[in-house]
C-alpha cells in the first residue's frame, strides 16, 4: 500500500484519483539553484492530454499544472517540489450507469478484492489519469537531462499490426500516432479508425531511445539500469512486456551474432561497440551507446463492443461501455514512457554522481 | 552502489564475487517458528550448479550451503538468516591469460568505467555466480509459498530456435534442457551441441508459471506486481526482455480479443476470467489466475570462436576465450528465474498480509 | 536531499516552505475503508497554530486543511491521501529587513552552505511551519490509534525552570502552557512573560505519554521502537535531547534499582512490571506499560534582545530581530510531539500486523 | 522484522545471535579502490571485546574478524563487503539453568510476545553480542573518516555517579573506564568494584565528540543529522537517552544564553559560532563546529543480587543470575557509540557528496 513512491535519489511520490479533486506529485531530491519554468512541464502534459486528435479519446482535460513548493523566484531551492493538476472534466455519471458491472480488462474487481472498496469514479487510482503525475515529474527530469546533453525520444513503432520501417525523428510530433515513419503513421491511423468504428481498439509497440547517455549508470546486482527501466515501464498500466536492445530476438541469435564487438573510440575517448544488440546496457550498466527499449502496449480495454462480464453480485451480464475512450493508447503512452525513462536515468545519475567522484578520488585514497 | 538488496518485507542482501572466498545472502523479515532444513535449499542450488549435464559448463562447484544465523533447533527465530557457500573451484589462471582483453558481451569495461577497477577473476560481482545467493534465498521463499499451496514452475520454452509445443510438467527435470516437451528437448540439445562444436552458443526463452497465486498482490501505482516481477527477472544478467501473459503479442490483438471476459466461480468463490491474456495480473494486481511470465535469455557471451575485441590500453585484438562455458544457459536460468519470482511473491504476500487483515477489519472500523 | 519522507508502512512525505504558496503532506499506506472527517485534523492544527494565547506568537494563521485525494464519500480508499494548507499570513517584509544578516540559532547559514541558496522568506523549509504537515498527518494517525484504544498525551513538564509536580490530565488544555499542573502553569506563564518583556525567551521539557500501547512493537536491531521515537522527536527543529523512561537518571541508578521487576497480570493476561523505569520499552520492543518519553526544548532563537551576529559578506553586526515570535515554544511543541509519536506508533503497528499474524500462525506452520 | 539494515548510502545489514555459529555484517555502498587492512578493524573489535579488564565481564571472546567479499588484493572493489566473526565461547549451560525464568531488564518476555519464540541462548539477537557487527562496520567507516581528517572520540563521562571534570584525550585508552579524566577514572573504578561485590551494577554517561566534521551534513526535515544520530545511539540496547550540545540543559537556558553568536572565521573561510550550545548541528545540519553528543547508559540488567521475577508459566519466583557479566558497560559502549556515530557521518557524507557537487555546479546550471 506504499507503492506511490518511485526512485531513491530523485524520488517522486504521486497522489490523486481520476475523479477526485486533483492529481499531483512531490519530487524530493532535486538539486538547488536550477532555473525552472512551468512551460516545458505544461508542454509535456499537453502531449499526454486526451482530446489531442481523432485517434485519442475526445475527453477534454486542460491539465494546467501548478507548483506549490520548492521553487523560489524561478529557481529550485533543494526542497521538495509539489506540483498539482486540478481535475476538471469529471463526469461520474458516465460511470455510475455501469457502477455495478466489472469491465473486462479493468482493475475494478481486483481493487475490490485488495481494498474491500472500489472507486466507482472511472477507475480511481487505477485510471490512466495517475500518469499526469508521472509526466509532470518526468518533464522535470527531462529538463535536467537536456542540460547534460541527453536526449530521450519516444515513438510509436507499431500499432494495429502496422510497423514503422523508417526513423525520421522530425516527423514524430507531426502525425497523430507519434510515429517516426509518416507513411506507416497513415496506415496505422486508418487501421485505428476502422477498429474504432467497429467499437474495438488496437495494441502496439512504443520504443524509447536515449541518445548520449552517461557511461556507468546502473547498480549491480539488483538495481541494474535495465532492471529499473523494466520496472518503470511495466508499472505503466497498459504495458505487458519490456525488452532492451535486441530483446526477445536474442532467443534466436547465436553468441557470435549477438555479442557486440568492442573497439576504442579515440575521439570520444571511450570503449565502444560496433553493433548495439545490448541496447546500451551491459551487465546492467550503461556502456554509452544509445539505450534502446521497447514496450508492448495492450489494446485499450474500454471498448464499445458488447462484452461478456459480471456484476458485483456475481451475475453474468452483457456489457456495452459508453463514454469517451482511446481506440489506441500508443501516442499518449509515448510521453509517459519518456517520463519514466527520464526518471530512472536522473535517479541513476544522482546515484552515480557519488561513485564517479569516488573514482576520480581513487588516486588520493590510494596514496 | 547499494544495489545488493532486494525486497521490502522479505528482504535479501547478497554478497560475494565469483572468485573470492564465498558468496552468500542475508534474509531479513522471515517469520519466526518456521521449520526449515538445509535439504530443499541444497536441492535448488544443485539445480543451478554448473557441471550438471553436457549442455552446461563442465566446471565443478559443489556449492554446499551453510546457515550462519536465524535458525534455532530447526526453526526460524525471526532474526536475519545468513547463508553462505564457499567458493572452491577457483582457477583464476583461466582468466589471467586474458586479463588484459575485454570480452565482448561481458561487463568488464563498464565495471572499469564505473568503479575504476575491474575484477580480473572471472567477472567478480558481474559473474553469474552471484545467482547462488538468489537461489538460496529463493529456495527459502519457495518453501514458504509451498506451505500456502503456491507452486512455481520454470521451464525452457525455447532454445536455439526450437520451441516447445507441449507442456508436460513431469518431464521438465528429466531432460538436460528443463524443457516440458521431451521431443523439443532432444532437438534443442542437438542444436546446442552443434553450436558448441562450432565454438558458439545459443539463446532461448524461459517461462515461469505460478499456480494458485493469492488474489490481490501488488501495489499501485509503481510497485505493481508485474513491475516488480519485470525488475526481478531483468536483473538476471542474461535476460534482455520480460513479458507477462500475452506479452508482446498484445501489440497485434484487438481489445475484443485481448480482454479476458469475467465470470463468478461459485466453487472458488471469486471472480475469474475465461481466458488469461493478462497473465494473472490486472492493473498491477494478481487476479488469482495463473501468473505466466517469460524472459528472453541471450546466448552466453563466452564463446570459443575468435572474436574482435580490444585491450585495456585500447588496442584492437582477436580474442579466443578458453575455459569451461555454457553453450546455452537456459536450463540453469530456470531455477534462478523461479527464485526471483518466489522472492517477489513472498515479499508481496508479506505486504498484503497487512492489507488483507485490514479489509477484514473494515467492519469494525466502520461501525 | 530526500529527507522529507518518514515511515515505512504508514509513510508520509511533506512539502512546502514557510512563505511559499502552501504546505502539505502525502500519506501513503493508509488502510481502506476508514471513516474520516476533517474536523479532528483541523482541531490538531488549531492546537499547533500560532496566535493561540499570549505566551505564543501573535501571528495569525488560519491553517485550514484541505484533502485532495485518497478519501471518497467520507472514507479512505487505500490510495495516498494528500492534505494541504495554504499559506496566508505572509509578511516577507518582516524578514526582508534582515535578509542580509544571519540570525543566531537559525539555520540560514548552514542552508546556504548546503544548498548554495537560502530562502529569505522566514526560514523556508527550516521554519517551524513545516510542522503543519506533521500535525495533519499525525492527527490522522491519532484517529487510527484512538480506534484501538491507544491514547497519546503530551504536556509541558517544565518551562523557564519551573517544573510541574502534579499530573492532572484534564487541566492540560485549560491553560496556555499545556501543563498538567495548573499551579506550575501559572508560574511558568509569569516567567515567560517576564522573559518576553526583557526581549528574551525560555526553554523547557515536553513529555509524551502513550497509554495502552500494544505489546511487541519495535524491530531489532536498528529499528527499535525507542530508536525510531528518538529520531522522530529529534527531527523536530527545536528539540536537543530525548529520553525514555528513567532517561538520563539511569546514569545514577544501580541495576537493582533500575531493573523493573516482573509479574504476571492475570486480568490483563500478560507479563507486567511493577515499576516503569524502562518507559514501556525493553530491548527496543514495547512491553505494554505506558510509553513515557521526554524531550528538551530549546528557548526560541528569535529574540528581540540585541545579539552579536554576522552578515552574508562576513561583517560582524549587532542584530535586533523584530516580528512576532514565541517566547516559549513548549505549548506549540506539544501537538507536534504527539503527532510524531503517533506516526511512529502507527507505522510500527502496521509492521507488526504481519508478525502478529505470523505468531498466530506458528501452530499451522509447525504441524 | 526488517530492522537489521542501517543507512541509505553506506548501508549495513547485520546478522547473528549471541550463541549461534557467527555474527557478521554486509556493508553495501563502499567506494571502490580504498586500501583496507584487517588490523584497524580487529583493533576496534578488541576495544569492544569482553574480558579486557576487571570492570568488564570475564567472558573470553577472541572475536577474530574475517572478510568474505568486496576486497581484492588489499583494496575495496565497490561490491558488498561481508565480515564475520565466529562465535567461540558458547556456554549455553550458563543460561539453560534459568531458561524458564525471565530476567528483569532483559528482552526475553517481549521477544516471546513478538516472535512466539525466545532464544534461550543468552539473549539471541537481543544480546549485546550483535554490536560486534556494528563495531566491525563502524571501524570501516572510521577509516574512511580518518582519511578526511575527521576524528571521532568516545569516552566515559560519568559512571556510578562520578563525573569526569577534565578532558585529557591521551588518557582515555589508558584506564579501564575509557575516561578522559584519570582521577575520576580511579574513583569510578572503585565504585564499580564496590557495586559488583554487592552483586549490583552501575550506570553512566558516554560522550562522543566529532572533531573537524564537514559542514552541511544532514537532510531536512526528517533526516536531520541529529535525528539520525539520536536513532543510531538509541538503537544501542543499553542507551535510554540522547542529547546534543547543551542537551537537556537548554530547558533552563534563556534564548540569549543558548544562542551561539556568529562570526566569520577568515582563516577557516567559514561562518563559526563563539559558543557551541548547538553541539555542532543547527536546523539538523552540521555547522562545522565539533559535534558533541551524550547518551545515558543504564546499569547492566544482569546482576547477581536476588531479584523478584516470573517464570514463563507466570509463577512468581526469586532469581539469582549467575554467569559472567559486566558491572558497568560504559567502557565497552564507547567503541560501539563511536561506531554508530561514524556510520551516520559516512552515510551523510555520501549523501552530501551529490549535493555539494551540485552546489559547485550552480553556476553552470544558472547560465
Amino acid at each position: 500500500m506504499t507503492g506511490s513512491t518511485f526512485g531513491k535519489h530523485f524520488r517522486i511520490t504521486t497522489f490523486g484519483e481520476s475523479h477526485g479533486p486533483a492529481v499531483g506529485v512531490v519530487i524530493d531530491g532535486v538539486r538547488p539553484g536550477i532555473p525552472i519554468s512551468i512551460r516545458p512541464i505544461q508542454k509535456e502534459l499537453d502531449r499526454r492530454r486526451p482530446g489531442q486528435s481523432r485517434v485519442t479519446t475526445a475527453r477534454k482535460e486542460e491539465d494546467k499544472v501548478q507548483i506549490l513548493s520548492g521553487v523560489l523566484e524561478g529557481r529550485t531551492t533543494g526542497t521538495p517540489i509539489c506540483m498539482i493538476v486540478w481535475n476538471k472534466d469529471q463526469r461520474p455519471e458516465d460511470y455510475k450507469a455501469i457502477i455495478d458491472v466489472f469491465r473486462p480488462g479493468h482493475a475494478g474487481y481486483v481493487y475490490l478484492a485488495k481494498y474491500g472498496i472500489a472507486d466507482f469514479r472511472g477507475g480511481g487510482r487505477s485510471s490512466g489519469r495517475e500518469t499526469v503525475a508521472r509526466v509532470a515529474a518526468g518533464a522535470f527530469a527531462k529538463i535536467l537531462l537536456a542540460k547534460r546533453g541527453i536526449r530521450i525520444t519516444g515513438h510509436t513503432l507499431e500499432a494495429g499490426g502496422v510497423r514503422a520501417v523508417r526513423f525520421l525523428r522530425g516527423q514524430i510530433e507531426k502525425n497523430n500516432l507519434r510515429c517516426a515513419d509518416p507513411e506507416a503513421a497513415k496506415r496505422m491511423e486508418r487501421g485505428i479508425l476502422r477498429a474504432q468504428k467497429r467499437g474495438d481498439s488496437v495494441g502496439g509497440i512504443v520504443e524509447v531511445i536515449v541518445e548520449n547517455p552517461p557511461v556507468a549508470l546502473g547498480d549491480p546486482v539488483f538495481d541494474k539500469l535495465d532492471a529499473d527501466l523494466a520496472k518503470a515501464l511495466m508499472s505503466i498500466g497498459t504495458v505487458k512486456g519490456v525488452e532492451i536492445g535486441a530483446g526477445f530476438a536474442v532467443a534466436r541469435l547465436r553468441g557470435s551474432q549477438n555479442n557486440d564487438s568492442l573497439y576504442y573510440d579515440r575521439r570520444k575517448k571511450r570503449f565502444r561497440t560496433r553493433t548495439n544488440n545490448a541496447g546500451g546496457i551491459v551487465g546492467g550498466i550503461s556502456n554509452g551507446e544509445d539505450i534502446v527499449i521497447r514496450m508492448a502496449v495492450k489494446p485499450p480495454s474500454s471498448i464499445a463492443l458488447k462484452q461478456r462480464s459480471v456484476t458485483r453480485s456475481g451475475k453474468s451480464v452483457d456489457l456495452e461501455i459508453r463514454g469517451r475512450h482511446d481506440p489506441c493508447i500508443c501516442p499518449r503512452v509515448v510521453p509517459v514512457a519518456e517520463a519514466m525513462v527520464a526518471l530512472v536515468l536522473i535517479d541513476h545519475i544522482e546515484q552515480q554522481a557519488r561513485v564517479k567522484k569516488s573514482v576520480g578520488m581513487l588516486r588520493s585514497y590510494t596514496r
